[in-house]
């Protein structure tokens, strides 16, 4: 598997990843029936460093990168990951979160925040503690799971040293 | 002074209060220089609700109110909230606020967060502490202040009951 930035030519290996997780609605906080042409914009904005990782010329996942603010904080990185739902428990998403964290290094981020991780998304609650993620704030019912009803969400940081 | 909705003629009270404020860039994380035309559609974007607080036919405050999140993130409200320096310490920002609140059960949305309250700010954080929104997390570092340097900031949260 590598990981490399994503083309133009990515769209439709990204739409395939992204769609069906924003159609579920139970891990990002996006409108469930958005157009894959909103998705997309959202997803490789130009605002945003976008990247994918492809086995055998196959997109398998992706994530994007880019500052979590503007301004005063722009010194903080944001990121979003998103794994081929027939390829989890890989280790897909684990590399692509090491990556993103060399990718924020490189650039001279200082931090990374993620704002909403779902608490009922447990694998990705443990993935993100196992590389260096700590919750810094649990928002009480923030999310409408679309069948657990009303949970928390977290939020996450991890400071580089 | 009235609290009402922004119609597109307040375009110049506001800007009038939010360009010095991010200019000086220490309570947003938005870029110091970005076009007045950038501030206003930020501030008036189509997806919140604008609001003047006038006096005597001035624009001395203005807030926006909309979802923080979208999905199932949106019972969440975010708001922002500016006052005219020279209306400063009259209660301009705790009427909005207090409005905000009132305006945001209406919508029926169940909380209000507010993503990042810069520590520094140590007046807007007691007025929103006494508007009942508790400190949730306080992310290290996560501003650079133009003259204080790398400050944490705060994320606050109030549950609607």
């Amino acid at each position: 598997m590598i990981i490399r930035g994503a083309r133009a030519e990515d769209a439709a290996g990204i739409a395939a990843i992204i769609m069906p997780t924003i159609r579920e609605g139970a891990t990002y906080a996006l409108d469930v029936d958005m157009s894959e042409a909103d998705a997309l914009a959202y997803w490789m904005a130009a605002t945003k460093e976008t990247f994918v990782a492809e086995e055998d010329g196959v997109v398998v996942g992706t994530y994007y990168i880019h500052p979590n603010g503007r301004g005063g904080a722009r010194h903080v990185a944001n990121c979003g990951y998103m794994t081929s739902a027939s390829a989890t428990g890989k280790g897909i998403a684990r590399r692509m979160c090491e990556h993103s964290l060399a990718h924020a290094r490189s650039r001279g981020y200082r931090a990374m925040q993620f704002n909403f991780v779902v608490s009922t998304n447990d694998r990705a609650v443990r993935l993100w503690q196992s590389l260096g993620f700590e919750i810094l704030a649990r928002l009480p019912l923030a999310f409408r799971h679309p069948t657990a009803g009303y949970v928390d969400a977290l939020l996450m940081y991890q400071a580089f040293t």
